[in-house]
């Protein structure tokens, strides 16, 4: 069928111009057989926070997450993808569903929903946390959130999307099964395969297995840990550890884990019943999710295990468990607030045992080393890292990855979410799996991969650079900003004033020079005041006007950084400010 | 013999004062028989850039190294340890030691040896490597470098310390045996126990074993990776993971490694010559290890191996290795300029391959994760991680530091190199292997720990924080001047310059503002006569004078926050220059 096309139909696409020109009704059918792939996620992991399908007149939108920017974007807490593709396509746009409740995935929604209004298709807790996101950040608008469950199916345009059950490091994730014209597409989202989950069930393999006995089109699955061999172990394995370390402890427990991951505090609150300790949670972020996952039924709580401060206070050491985050090192978290001893409530004393339940984020780690430091110089024993067994993460290693290829079979792949040497490793797996070489796509967000049944193509590249969200603001990341923040974090700032008379136009007394984060130099009167006499001489003492502005400007700053550089050997911006000109 | 003392020698040490006033010569004795253990290392590894051990009037300093701060100091590319307390004690200062010629163990040479003329003993090698930092700093002192082997003993003062062999990931690695009147006191250096290095001895175990025979005093050892279970495999076994790589790579091999890491350059050339590859050097400091080395006989160049730009141009690419630096994704090195599209000479292909020979020291992981990336989007095949096994540590794991306690024996044990959770770690390991709690001390940079045959004490503390280092300049971190890098860093510089005439003191015209760095204002004209005006409504019309300065700064100041942090949620740095007053 798609080899018969009709002569004179319109071009379709944004680089049609290059195909000749056919008839309209064929347009829809032509256009009907391709479907375009585009990675929309910015930063780093490809595809990770937000990807578009397309088919025809049809986009569905995967996820709408948020990114934390390495330290080298100077001053950018949080990043959102680049909206401009989907707001130039508004009308095409039939909804965004949600693999899971992390905020890299739902945390750019209250800024996406401002510009778009499409309906939202989230699991019951995914749905929750969406709620928390929308009102965290202020968002005025309702948004048209519907609760889906694994099994059901949804219709979306020509597209159709069924959900499936996946494990990760949070409850209620689902992978998408999307039916097109052109074939069926599996998107694994974040998963691992646990077959001994603590919450919920296991990733849907039998589903998988069904849809590999049909031929499925293409396969986008998970690369996270693809660098990993074997099997990431199941959650339930961090059960035993955690006994064993609870029952021993001396004295005070104090765990700290990501509050997102459910399951391991549901471990937590088992453990501490059964050695009769009373558990008190701490932190924002922690007490929130207790407090939403238990209400949704994902939490159980053994009862009487739950204590707040002052019944803590008055237990003995041993019979007490403290539930917190800051496993990352965060600077506000309760448990570096402990380590700085800066806890309000919480005092470190030798016998405390700190069971660090998480790994450092790339990024992270010098804050986490630091936290643990100081953890051990008030005496208490921490248990961290690999080695301890406390841990163990929520994305699939290479075996689980290869489980997944050989159940689905595509015949298209793309490795999605994780940096592009992991796309590159679990680009060649799928190959020695059987994926022909020609039907395996690594891609750079942006890309526009168009596949149609005799092959792929990247046709088209669109802006999907992350953009700065700011409390109300959100703007292109500016690259000239940076460089000067980059600048300024080096060697402060310099601002040097000259005031001309407004009378005859000439300098009136010394040039004035204000520093901040510029090497200290209060006690060095010597060094300020050459550098006085170096801005006077460069602007000379005679009559200026206004027009001389620019060349006065570039003389003061030219002269004042020569003359730091050689004192130095700093380059601190200099500002010149020229009055009465 | 060393407990005969003359009568009337001077008194010693700082805190004197608080022990019961003793007659002259019995004083004398009690203080003659304390030795002192100083770390003065600075930042958060402890002990492991400079120490000092103190016996009377005696002080022997071991190592001297600069320290590479974490981002958060930010501008300061390294630190020096802090000389005060050498300096105050100059007169006692008999030498300096050096264990080997790593950077961080011999940088601060220059700076040193510019306040403080004393002899310096170091391995051939690390003597060299003297030579090269001075002439890199600038160093115009003529330093008094005596070099050592292995085997050979100085005397310093009432101290004499010898040498002994160790492997470690430069060669020519020294440890210390230093005699004092108290006992023997044994320092590691860096060190593992390669019973098969490619350079030089294995780490002397005969001596330290003899030492362990009879009572050793003290025993600092390196804990940097306790952390690690089991044994560092040897050197050796890196070269048949390169020797396969390399001889199955269907084009040009690039390694890059550490270019002081000389014997894994001599497995490089030695491979490249087996497989009738020709090898280029390229990047200053390998080009540098690569003539020092050989010159002085630690690098054996294979005949006809080494070639330039031009003859490895004319070579098939299965007949070229090119060996650099770069493995820790530094900015302007070789690899990193590859990986970049920005080396002059080395375009990367596809059918390269890139060879990652050293892991990323922590906080460079994002630098060094962005360059594979890169490497692989341009086509490269790049083996990098510890599943590739082609780098092997240069620090003994936990079975090793076993093994120097079970040796040696000591009577007191200070973990020293790694950070406070690694020396807590290494000093749980001394206890398990019999030395008593009480006699291992977990020191902090700074601590004066007094050790006697009765027992051992911190009784002091002393400057230890890291100096900055800049050019011809070293000062004190400024606490202050780095809040303001932090906060330039975030959201950059507002000036705010108001002119008050000189006539009649008031305000003329409108304030003008310049910003650097702060939230783009170009484009939004409403944003900036906003705060024009709130700063004019702060300031009001009155006449001023100059004793208004200060509360008028402030008024600015404080106008111009609050205006653009509600606008903008962003708190620049707000500088107010006024001028006309």
């Amino acid at each position: 069928m798609s080899e018969i096309r009709p002569q004179n139909s319109p071009p379709h696409g944004t680089k049609s111009s290059r195909r000749p020109v056919r008839r309209r009704g064929a347009r829809k059918k032509a256009a009907a057989r391709r479907i375009r792939v585009i990675p929309l996620g910015g930063l780093g992991e490809i595809g990770k926070n937000m990807m578009a399908l397309e088919y025809g007149d049809d986009i569905v939108v995967i996820d709408a997450g948020l990114m934390f920017p390495s330290e080298d974007i100077l001053g950018v807490d949080i990043l959102i993808p680049d909206f401009t593709y989907l707001l130039e396509n508004r009308e095409k746009v039939r909804g965004i569903v949600i693999t899971h409740g992390h905020e890299d995935h739902i945390g750019a929604l209250p800024y996406l929903l401002q510009s778009l209004r499409v309906p939202v298709y989230a699991s019951k807790l995914s749905a929750r946390l969406i709620s928390v996101q929308l009102k965290q950040k202020g968002c005025k608008v309702k948004p048209d959130v519907h609760e889906v469950a694994a099994g059901e199916r949804i219709t979306l345009g020509s597209l159709s999307v069924e959900f499936f059950a996946v494990c990760h490091s949070i409850p209620d994730a689902m992978g998408l099964i999307v039916h097109t014209p052109l074939g069926t597409i599996v998107h694994t989202g974040d998963f691992k395969l646990d077959h001994t989950p603590v919450i919920g069930q296991p990733t849907d393999l039998h589903s998988l297995a069904l849809l590999g006995t049909r031929q499925v089109l293409l396969l986008m699955s998970d690369s996270t840990y693809v660098e990993l061999p074997g099997y990431t172990p199941s959650e339930r394995t961090v059960r035993e550890n955690l006994e064993r370390i609870i029952s021993d402890a001396p004295g005070r427990v104090i765990i700290a884990t990501f509050s997102s991951l459910v399951a391991r505090i549901q471990q937590v609150l088992e453990v501490a019943a059964k050695n009769k300790r009373n558990v008190l949670v701490t932190g924002r972020s922690m007490e929130n999710i207790v407090k939403v996952a238990s209400e949704a039924g994902y939490l159980t709580i053994p009862p009487k295990t739950l204590g707040n401060y002052d019944q803590i206070h008055n237990l003995p050491h041993d019979k007490v468990v403290i539930l917190t985050t800051g496993t990352q090192g965060e600077p506000t978290s309760a448990l570096v607030r402990m380590a700085n001893r800066e806890h309000q409530q919480v005092r470190i004393v030798p016998g405390d045992t700190v069971i660090m339940s998480a790994t450092p984020i790339p990024g992270n780690d010098e804050l986490v080393s630091r936290t643990i430091d100081n953890l051990f110089r008030l005496g208490a024993n921490v248990v961290y890292g690999s080695l301890s067994r406390v841990h163990v993460h929520g994305h699939g290693s290479e075996e689980e990855l290869r489980t997944i290829l050989n159940l689905v079979r595509p015949k298209y792949f793309i490795p999605v979410h994780g940096e592009y040497r992991h796309l590159a490793r679990h680009a060649k797996l799928a190959q020695q799996m059987g994926v022909s070489k020609a039907n395996v796509f690594v891609l750079n967000n942006g890309d526009v991969l168009e596949l149609s049944e005799s092959g792929g193509k990247v046709i088209d590249k669109v802006p999907a650079e992350g953009m700065v969200a700011s409390g109300p603001m959100t703007g292109a990341l500016d690259p000239s900003m940076l460089r000067d923040r980059r600048l300024l974090s080096r060697d402060g700032v310099v601002v040097v004033t000259v005031a001309f008379s407004p009378d005859d136009g000439k300098p009136i007394g010394e040039p004035a020079i204000v520093s901040k984060g510029f090497v200290n130099t209060r006690n060095d009167g010597d060094m300020i005041s050459g550098a006085r006499m170096a801005v006077s001489a460069a602007i000379g003492e005679g009559r200026r006007t206004g027009k001389d502005r620019a060349e006065l400007e570039t003389k003061a700053r030219d002269a004042l950084s020569k003359y730091f550089y050689a004192k130095t050997h700093r380059k601190p911006v200099v500002i010149p400010v020229l009055t009465g000109l």
